[in-house]
């Protein structure tokens, strides 16, 4: 059955049977909005938008693997700012012969994503497009902490990372030469795994600035430096190259370490800490915050911005 | 110019130098995520997407009234719920070949709209697309009151209108006929004038269910039925059917009253209200609720959705 012969009201009572409260939920989908509670009297917001042959492939990833890296890139940034996520609304544009059983997998995979991190879906729209176009904003709670944001970085502080890089990059290049393995890299291309709980554990440990990696270490990086008013200087020494990325690499006759300085969508979380405060669990050190030209320098070379990736430009 | 020439991170720039902070904006535009206030501990939220071709056209409305449209259509949501606008996330997917001052005007529209009631766009995303869409999400503040759902409906409660009807409906029959006048109504095809104010009045008087009408008034108050297991009495003679409408209907061999009952996009404000306590300022009675079968029934008859609007299946 395809979504124009359900129907809207169809496809939404058929959704929103997934859709389980918590105790943040105070009133959830099916009226005119939804409320959410946001106990310490604010509330971080944060939005993407997924388009397909952009932002996905339905002959490359599944429903379900569309749905969890829609939501993972949304509860990325909620992370990266040391906000636990909460709530969660989706907008949907499909055409009207899209399989039922698609727009189920892609809710199942929301569904999904958000409780691994204790948020829900509390409502969305759907409407008919020709191209399916998918809209997440997530919610989140500070828990009472001040908000991480790119511009406290300070002279002195460490540079540190959780989370992998280049592995989507990897996943991308291989699915585009027509392969499906190494699996461990295709589906980090299709669903990432950004280090959620890392974001609270930051704030908490007192991280001056933090940004969730979705454009390229070195584009996000910047802006930190930017926002900051700071030079990051980034040791590719300290950068990990793991096994698969080298050997996928190797393969293409590509550079595995540009994967992994410019490639997006792992979401890893970068944050500095002040020096002496040691780094919480899951993190690692790859350079320092210097005085200097606002920007990033790696290995001692300021880098160009259209390192990163630009959606427009690129 | 267009948006591929300028880029992504240019035509961010352009756009967020149009939004200007309020008090509830705690972080704006430019981190990975926005940070608004929350001040009774509860946060409304609601999100609506528009599609090119479906929900607009761009040689019947300028970018500035598809952004008006864009957010009054989910902005009259939370006032629905008897909540105060308060903070809208933007997500904008566009061809890269689309005129920047487009965009520009689109932006412009957004921003007055949700100037207009208090409310400042926070964050967004813009990605590359090759059909323009819109999403929006607006949160609101319940300012220490309970929402107005569509579930407190009881009988004998009075059922009354905020808000015009059959507007929008005359005006796109009028712009579908290769016509551009009467401006009136074609402007209110372009862009809903939600009787805002009202939905705060509403709660305040203790308003038991309220409903904005974006599907067309017999669709939306059968939610309300539903929702509240009450029988919704409308009596059509109570229905105000303005004088532009009517002539319009007589012009095109229409039935004004089918415009009034399920023209859909003019976003007035339905609410029951007990029937002793009168009704708060710019609500007029047109009917009332009863036991019986939940649903609506006009003059007496019980009428089928299908008189609605439903995006898929129309």
């Amino acid at each position: 059955m395809d979504v124009g012969e359900l129907g809207e009201f169809g496809l939404i009572d058929l959704v929103t049977t997934r859709f389980a409260p918590t105790a943040h939920v105070l009133l959830g989908p099916g009226d005119d909005a939804a409320v959410v509670q946001a106990p310490d009297g604010r509330v971080v917001v944060s939005t993407d938008m997924l388009v397909e042959g952009r932002h996905f492939r339905r002959d490359w990833s599944s429903g379900h693997d569309v749905g969890r890296k829609a939501a993972a890139q949304n509860l990325a940034d909620i992370a990266a700012m040391g906000a636990h996520p909460t709530a969660c609304v989706v907008g949907l544009a499909v055409p009207a012969n899209t399989e039922v059983s698609w727009v189920s997998e892609l809710t199942e995979g929301l569904a999904l994503e958000c409780e691994r991190v204790g948020a829900r879906i509390v409502g969305g729209d759907i409407v008919r497009s020709e191209l399916i176009t998918i809209s997440v904003t997530v919610l989140g709670d500070l828990q009472g902490r001040q908000a991480v944001t790119r511009a406290g970085a300070k002279p002195g502080d460490v540079i540190a990372i959780a989370g992998r890089l280049g592995w989507a990059a990897a996943g991308l290049a291989i699915l585009g030469r027509g392969f499906r393995s190494p699996r461990v890299l295709v589906d980090a291309h299709r669903v990432p795994e950004p280090p959620y709980a890392q974001g609270v554990s930051a704030a908490i440990y007192g991280a001056t600035s933090m940004i969730d990696i979705s454009d390229g270490l070195v584009s996000d990086v910047r802006h930190i430096g930017i926002a900051s008013n700071c030079s990051m200087h980034i040791q590719s020494d300290l950068l990990v190259v793991e096994e698969a990325v080298a050997q996928a690499a190797a393969a293409f006759n590509a550079d595995p370490l540009t994967w992994v300085l410019t490639g997006g969508d792992d979401h890893a979380l970068v944050a500095t800490f002040p020096a002496r405060s040691g780094l919480p669990d899951g993190f690692a050190m790859i350079g320092d915050v210097r005085d200097g030209d606002p920007g990033i320098v790696v290995d001692g070379q300021t880098v160009d911005p259209a390192g990163g990736w630009d959606h427009f430009r690129s």
